[in-house]
């Protein structure tokens, strides 16, 4: 599969099957047709008006909100609607840098289309043509995508935890790299996409940070996450790309990206400007 | 100004304004109405049809097309709607990648709204948080932007030769940088925008490299573009992109894209999403 495939296939969407999802007069998500009729029949906090699912404006505060949604939330997996139940609560945003409107159980995230946060963290050895990245392989148990590649590091931003500190955290749990190791990952860039998976709408912004590890660190999971590790060279890595679907789907774009960023793919590549205007599409917002 | 009015001063396109420009039935332009009408009316290979400007598909090899294409600058410029005559081919395509439809002279490709490709070099000396970068001061009789901050190296991308070809013989023209240190500038993404200046509309893809270059390396410019060169610590130019109007409009984004890529610029920035996104607009295209 061409890189340019890779990611078109992080944005499979199709804006005529979903509707937007107003939170206090901002559209902050997108629900599936079928599921927006449904909720607004059965939940009295919920409207369809003039095309929009909207939350009640007599829920005004960030309790009244967050209590709502979890109504609402916990109804879904009642209805075994919602997969990957995690118990964790994540911050709704009208976009990043806005205030939180309400926290929702993270694995609701993808049934209402909101904005989701994440960090993934590539580690890599080496410099200029001669790099190595360290690559996670999933674990089986994993809820999504279980088996497949990943960054060493990665994770979604959990309510109430700064980017950096959730991949200080995430760098110790998931690979055992310590503190002060984590904390020289710099902030490289972001991507954002907006795709139909399992879950649901993945309308994703993933920060994106480069480590540079010493050659004699190995990484080793604690959290049972990631079953293995593999320091691969950059063309091992590129060749995975494009002959194998091994990686995640919105792993292979980080993976891009950083190919993009150290110039292992150039102008030479005929897909070039569309691979780069891909990793980051304002059409994945709805604003 | 903050960094994301930077990047909204390259998206000042009203497309309400412009006709879509149509070779052999590709889009592959944007024509201000007022222009394309009055094209119209003088140039026998010209027609409005169905809110689109046609160049005849009688005209159906490069050769015809660059010869009638030739003929609508020449008289774009007697009429003196073309503010800078640079007497050099450029090669318009619908989209990098795609076969070269015709060729005509840069100074015209504003008026058509063509995709315009060039190279734009980061010279820099340091690395982590310790950076200076090169910032050349374009000379006072430029054509364009004269007296502005630029990069180390910038230029469009002429007929009939390759980015890193290109790459190389702008950094020996406006830099004096000898080939084998030119050769080792990496490609690290690009930007793109659709914007009106002065000229008319600049629908480009600007291809950025970065080039670390040794402490005592000092840049000279041969060919009188550049006036001056000077060695800044990356905080200085943060300062200047947001204190002052120094920079010409596109480098400025240019220097963003760097600042984000090597961590200067991070999650922390509120408008961190929306830059990042800004640097890249899939809008700017016509497709």
């Amino acid at each position: 599969m061409a890189y340019i495939d890779r990611v078109a296939a992080c944005h499979v969407f199709d804006p005529s099957h979903y509707i937007p999802f107003v939170v206090d007069d901002r559209m902050i998500g997108q629900v599936h047709q079928d599921l927006a009729e449904r909720m607004a029949r059965w939940c009295g906090h919920l409207q369809i008006r003039d095309g929009l699912l909207r939350l009640s404006n007599r829920l005004a505060t960030f309790h009244d909100r967050t209590a709502a949604m979890a109504e609402i939330a916990g109804q879904l997996r009642d209805e075994g609607r919602i997969k990957a139940w995690r118990d964790e609560p994540y911050a709704v945003r009208e976009k990043w840098g806005a205030p939180v409107l309400f926290n929702i159980e993270r694995g609701a995230v993808p049934s209402f289309g909101f904005e989701g946060y994440g960090v993934h963290m590539n580690g890599f050895v080496g410099h200029g043509n001669d790099l190595h990245m360290w690559i996670g392989k999933r674990s089986p148990t994993k809820p999504t995508a279980p088996g497949k590649l990943d960054q060493m590091v990665a994770g979604g931003l959990p309510a109430g935890i700064g980017v950096m500190e959730n991949l200080v955290k995430e760098a110790a749990e998931e690979a055992d790299i310590p503190e002060a190791l984590a904390r020289q990952a710099r902030p490289v860039g972001a991507v954002t996409y907006c795709t139909e998976t399992a879950e649901g709408l993945r309308r994703d912004v993933l920060f994106n940070f480069d480590l540079e590890v010493p050659a004699e660190f190995q990484p080793k999971n604690t959290d049972g996450e990631i079953e293995a590790f593999f320091l691969w060279p950059v063309e091992k890595i590129m060749r995975r790309l494009q002959e194998t679907d091994d990686f995640k789907f919105n792993c292979a774009i980080i993976v891009i990206d950083f190919l993009i960023r150290r110039g292992f793919i150039g102008p030479d590549e005929d897909d070039y400007v569309e691979i780069i205007q891909g990793l980051n599409r304002k059409e994945a917002t709805i604003r």
